[in-house]
């Protein structure tokens, strides 16, 4: 198990050094250890001091800020760093099965250190050797030692030069021989050359390689992946037929080595088909646990959620990093005034407010629903692994796969909206890259496109919530958050409340009003894919028609009022500490408020069809 | 004279090489060159033909996208970039003179190749020439000789550490010393340094700086500005007094050396006080041909102006540019299509349309605009050149400042927001370094900021336009943007044009909308305002209370409007080609229905005021 930090609570919360922001600081309604306790718990607060401790004391992880880095000396310190990282043993097994939230911890912590970083060692640790634990079988578990030993250094090689979005596209194929019982891995051409892999562009010598799977009779079973050798672990050179490189230059995440690879027949044993889903027997038989493709695809939804769901918090945190530093920035520097002599802290202008502070209140909800929907899905692979099958299991798969679909959009671009409020809020200040505004930026960049573009996303969310209308089934949940929908007709019909402007101070009746724009978004998007088939489109051409005015905005305004939901009942629960209450009670009714009102227009137009002779009902 | 490109008319438009753009082309409804030609007439057209032929064959500007440069190279490169652009004499003091459009034209063409290297020569021949031209007199000419043969390299030194929005807290101080009849320069502390400022980093030999005028008798007479030598030309090394380096690392624009300097105590000979707006005897006496400091301040906010229209022009081509290689790759990239078989290009999406077009009818929008502005600017300046001083003259700068402070918002953040959107849209390969469109956001960033934050800066807009109704003035401006308000009553109640959606194609039915939302933002503004001094407020504290929701939006759609009634007109005059009405006229309606699309909560929201009872009425 990692090491803690077993100092005192005093070490944990230090006196911060005074200065500007000490009036501030001086003026909070509550305790910022209380509150941190509250949101984290105490393990979670010491293992995170544990591991900035180690870094802040080890000179391979120091560096100054605005450093002119070249990319190739960038990378190499990442790999060592990576390395060190493994050697703390921050990354422990026991933790994984037992402490999630502390591998989560430590994550952020890295991330927040360098997302550069965090990447190689998520890529290598837990997304290869996930891949590797929950695709395979007992044969492949010598590949998980030896990745936490750091024989083997891990990568995941599924998108193409070509295909990213659309995976079932996927090139890369593997034919099976049995005259030597190996798979033959082949690109057929260069558009079907991996591409974007973290780790494979300098490190990596093991590969876990998607490709269409095809058995001596001429049949394709479709996607499969496949641990390949990529190079030498001595020499990094690569293996015969393999040609890998580094796909250069990126905007961010520089630190992590992305490449490509195209494979000229290499083969590989018929023991490293990672076989949970699907095998092949020595003959060349296809053999399968799962009774339908459908089936079979459900199964594997889990693991496709689980990038999306790092990605929720790694753009949290993020948030967290950029509202920091503005709102830190906006405490002391001092602009105009109501006089000649006196100046002002920028953060005294509501302009400012304004700018910032739904950027902090949506951090905290942002926070605390990645949190717990990576909870969610934890109990989603626990299940797995103790080998759930049923109706629930499956339920719980779609449903979190819907949340964590919008999830990754709404978290994405608030941090980059976010990150971009801030930078400009810090004035030119914000554009030194000393400030790390322009790392973050460009470090957060990627989490809108990797995993699924944010707006293909949003339409697995979408399709999620049209088909239990499609489906004439219950809206009923494994996680209760479609649940209220099942009364969409009386919701629509009702009055909304809050008639005093205080009534919306707090949030519980913006989320009412947020509960009747999903329905409303909900009818309209189904009427609009109606009107499209009906109007003679195929499936395909309505879906796409339905997407900017209905199906986007419904999954969006689906998943705010989820975040906005959650963070509601936590803040609000009996749990809370009564000094924490009024505090997180404003968090709660700005985050909620802020995000219905980009949907204003929406809520005035429902009410005018609803209602087009006069304007006194709802909402 | 610069020379042209004396081609053929197909050496000008040569046949694009075949390729998947190849049947997109081929669809268009009319000529690109057509387009060009009226856009831009055919002297510019030949000019930047020229410009980018000598870029291409000079191997000085050869290089390679994504290349790892480092930050010292990178300098180094773009100042010797600099001098070659001034070697081939492409900028003329001719030019600058007779054709403004051919100087416009040759900053878009270095910008389009690299701001860095754009911003270095502005820097250097326009804002340090154009200061020591402007503010100086017959005894300053010799430096503006020597900048164009580089003698001297020169910088524009106004902005410190802590002050840069409230110009008035300057700190830096000049006093003058009639024994030795010189000014001493002195910074009285680090947060008085000069900061941020281009070319001063490395290459400045010569700096105009901004500082605060004491005679002896012991007046300030406030901010002036003076050349001051802070290098020897011959070794690069600081003169006596002066500390002065680089700023380091920034987000972008990192082939410019923004540096800080202080001044200890250092003597400049009197004659180097510039002196048009005020001057020093030998014995010093202060003297000024403006009777009144606003007089005195009114001339100087054209010369504010030109950095802002100039900023304006610099969004529209990185506006340009993304958008280029956005729909470029759009219309290649494939992804999805109705069956297994059959993939389409991306640009086929509803989605990827709306993500997109709005920000192509922006760039011709914004691009009409930003030209208009410049030929506004132009005028304004000749007339000062003249010596005009009459109240024409100070109400053209005034609605010329009024027009920048809110088109440099809005055209920077359109850029910004687009060049966001298309990186986006370009999925993972966006992310490559090599789409250049990294460079472009963070080379756009900075329009945000400089020559005044983009929130602040709106303040000068609608205080423009506020002041109309303060001063009980009638609406009437030299360049009539304002002139429709005088009729605001009568706007405000009327109905609004447009009950078929049909309608709504032409530009002219959106236009009315936005009068009327303009009249309507005026008056809910000069209501809040009143109100908060009412309730007590001073002027300070009322202003900065009726920002959010009331002033800003309000300078925001009056410039809005500007943009798009200015392009509807130039879009719908006689002169425009037949062939090439109909494309003109649907950018025009895009431009206009989209911008005005950001306001329909307000719309909204005004109709339920205007009429509690009631949805029957306008708008």
């Amino acid at each position: 198990m990692a090491p803690t930090f077993k100092g005192s609570d005093s070490a944990l919360w230090p006196d911060l050094p005074r200065g500007p922001l000490s009036s501030y600081r001086a003026r909070a309604s509550f305790s910022a250890a209380a509150l941190q306790l509250f949101l984290e718990g105490e393990d979670v607060v010491r293992f995170k001091k544990t591991i900035f401790s180690a870094l802040e004391k080890d000179p391979l992880f120091a560096r100054s800020r605005g450093a002119d880095l070249p990319l190739e000396k960038y990378r190499e310190l990442n790999f060592l760093r990576c390395k060190r990282v493994l050697e703390y043993g921050f990354f422990s097994v026991e933790d994984l099965a037992t402490s999630p939230l502390r591998v989560w911890a430590l994550i952020h912590c890295l991330g927040m250190y360098d997302w550069s970083l965090a990447a190689k060692c998520i890529l290598h640790l837990l997304v290869f050797g996930s891949a590797v634990f929950t695709s395979g079988s007992e044969r492949h578990l010598k590949y998980i030692e030896k990745a936490f030993s750091m024989e083997v250094f891990g990568c995941f090689a599924l998108t193409e030069l070509s295909h990213g979005s659309n995976t079932k596209a996927i090139r890369t194929t593997a034919h099976y021989d049995p005259a030597t019982q190996e798979f033959v891995i082949h690109s057929p051409d260069f558009e079907a050359a991996k591409f974007w892999v973290g780790n494979m562009g300098k490190t990596a010598t093991h590969a876990v390689v998607f490709a269409q799977l095809h058995t001596p009779e001429g049949q394709c079973h479709g996607l499969h992946s496949f641990v390949v050798q990529i190079r030498d672990p001595k020499t990094l050179l690569p293996m015969p037929g393999v040609m890998v490189g580094d796909i250069g230059k990126k905007l961010g995440q520089n630190g992590l080595d992305n490449g490509f690879a195209t494979f000229h027949k290499v083969r590989v044993p018929r023991q490293d088909l990672l076989n949970r889903t699907g095998d092949v027997t020595p003959e060349g038989t296809y053999v399968t646990p799962f009774k339908d493709a459908r089936q079979r695809f459900g199964a594997s939804l889990g693991s496709l959620s689980s990038g999306r769901v790092s990605i929720i918090g790694m753009s949290v945190v993020n948030l967290k990093l950029a509202v920091s530093i503005a709102l830190r920035f906006s405490a002391t520097r001092r602009q105009f005034g109501p006089t000649e002599e006196e100046e002002v802290p920028v953060l005294e202008y509501q302009l400012q407010q304004w700018r910032l502070l739904p950027y902090l209140a949506a951090a905290y909800a942002l926070d605390h629903f990645s949190k717990s929907l990576f909870l969610d899905l934890m109990q989603l692979q626990q299940g797995l692994m103790q080998g759930h099958h049923g109706a629930r299991q499956a339920e719980l798969g779609r449903e979190i796969h819907a949340l964590a679909s919008a999830g990754k959009p709404l978290a994405s671009w608030t941090a980059q909206q976010g990150i971009q409020e801030c930078r400009e809020a810090c004035g030119g200040h914000g554009y030194l890259a000393i400030s790390r505004l322009g790392d973050l930026r460009d470090d957060n960049d990627p989490n809108c496109t990797y995993e699924g573009d944010n707006n293909v996303l949003l339409q697995q969310t979408s399709n999620y919530l049209l088909g239990f209308l499609e489906r004439g089934a219950c809206f009923r949940s494994p996680l209760r958050t479609v649940d209220f929908l099942e009364a969409h007709s009386t919701i629509l019909g009702q009055r909304l409340p809050g008639a005093r402007v205080a009534d919306w101070l707090d949030s519980a009746v913006p989320l009412a009003a947020y509960k009747w724009l999903v329905c409303y978004l909900l009818q309209e998007s189904y009427q609009k894919l109606n009107r499209e088939k009906e109007s003679g489109s195929n499936d395909f051409n309505a879906r796409n028609n339905s997407q900017v005015h209905y199906c986007r905005p419904l999954a969006l305004a689906f998943l705010e009022l989820t975040v906005a939901q959650r963070f509601h009942d936590h803040t609000h629960g009996p749990g809370v500490p009564p000094s924490l209450r009024p505090v997180l009670g404003r968090l709660s009714a700005l985050y909620t408020l802020w995000s219905l009102n980009r949907h204003t227009a929406l809520l005035y137009q429902a009410e005018r069809r609803s209602c087009p002779g006069g304007c006194d009902s709802s909402p």
